[in-house]
């Protein structure tokens, strides 16, 4: 913290008409220039990755009365002091957190990095998938997540929500096109059905990069041409079919275990 | 099909209340005897698992122009046809399906299975989280998953959605006590970030039952005492934590790889 903490009292100030955008509009960051991170859980994450806040927003309360919070917010460069109803103003959420950080927005023009364990979300539309991903991947020894245009807006509110904090581990990319991915320089891998291979049978190239495709079409024809291996999750209770999110959850986890 | 299909265009009737009901309220299946599978997916979910539904309820526009579902529809005992505004009315979807069954709801005393590859949710609160367990439990060989008490409403018409289907490959027993688990006869096997045992280290009960707990405590400590056996997923990637649905994907793959 560099200096006082600032109170701020009127609903109409601009900060807090920002924040409410922030919260509400899944791609107002990438407008706005700012991320706005819910809940003390999400900005204690961005600290111990070692992550800067711009500014954390604190009800009042919470400031003189809870001191691991206070000392939280006070990690902030800035600190604004709201009241409780004006915190709950900001919030989508039906419990508002009492505390949020505020960061800038990560940079559009972020480069692919080469060689590194990755994952590419090829347009996945549900936000709780696309947080989940983040989540496995983070835990699971990803390195890079690339989002294909088209897919959820990574750093909405609701994927952060889901992501629980993987964001900050993780090497994001956002809006890329097909054919950039050839600057990751490791074999793209994806699921199919119809592919012989069987994961558990495999010896997955180290590293990789696993493609997951949108909720209902799976992953595009043209992308698809561009991996060199498919490959079949097991499914033994027959032709059921899982979840985006629960089949990388698997191929990751499969991934990481022949890695040890 | 017994009967000719019978048209209902009043909003008031009491069969579109009740469906509306179900397709509402996460725990009304268990006051009414009926469950409301929304759409043709489930439909279709339904009849490839031999299935039976007391009632279809489709739009009159479909029933008149679309053959595959109008032959959908007309498995069902009887048919029921009302217009697109009424069936709009039902859902609580953005897009609602022009088309649904009605099934009994499943028996609210059904009895735990001796000896095969088993379930066991503890208080899971999110409905996605739960449907997304089922869909990968069926996918992977599990054949019963059985809820603790306080556990989402399996037959709930969100469950029902993640599940895609899954419900109907499965033994499902919900309103469950710890100490009736004895009567599954597999040992109980549970995932912890304290175990020693690694996940891919360890040579797994064949069957087993797999406990996975609450979004936020994880499972029970009365529970927790009662398995036989706790392992941790291998996390490479740092003290980074796992969506359960995630976990449940990975252990229960774990599982099937190793029987395969």
């Amino acid at each position: 913290m560099n200096r006082e903490p600032r109170v701020i009292s009127a609903a109409s100030n601009p900060l807090l008409k920002e924040l409410r955008r922030l919260a509400h509009e899944p791609g107002a960051y990438r407008k706005l220039g700012r991320v706005w991170l819910e809940g003390d859980h999400l900005a204690r994450a961005l600290c111990a990755r070692g992550g800067r806040a711009a500014l954390a927003v604190i009800t009042q309360t919470l400031w003189q009365t809870h001191g691991a919070l206070r000392e939280l917010a006070a990690q902030a460069d800035e600190v604004v002091l709201i009241d409780a109803a004006l915190m709950a103003g900001i919030s989508s959420l039906e419990s508002p957190p009492p505390m949020g950080f505020v960061i800038d927005a990560p940079s559009a023009d972020a480069t692919l990095q080469a060689g590194v364990p990755t994952v590419v979300l090829d347009r996945l539309q549900d936000a709780g998938n696309v947080g989940t991903i983040l989540r496995s991947a983070a835990a699971l020894g990803v390195r890079q997540v690339v989002a294909i245009k088209g897919t959820a807006a990574l750093w909405s509110p609701k994927v952060l929500r889901a992501g629980m904090g993987a964001h900050f581990a993780l090497h994001l990319v956002e809006g890329v096109a097909p054919e950039q991915l050839d600057a990751l320089g490791v074999p793209l891998v994806a699921t199919s059905s119809y592919a012989e291979a069987e994961l558990h049978r495999l010896s997955l190239p180290q590293p990789c990069a696993w493609v997951f495709g949108h909720e209902g079409q799976g992953v595009a024809p043209e992308l698809m041409q561009r991996c060199g291996l498919t490959v079949r999750i097991p499914q033994p209770g027959g032709e059921e079919s899982l979840n985006v999110a629960a089949a990388a959850a698997i191929c990751l986890y499969e991934s990481a275990r022949q890695r040890l």
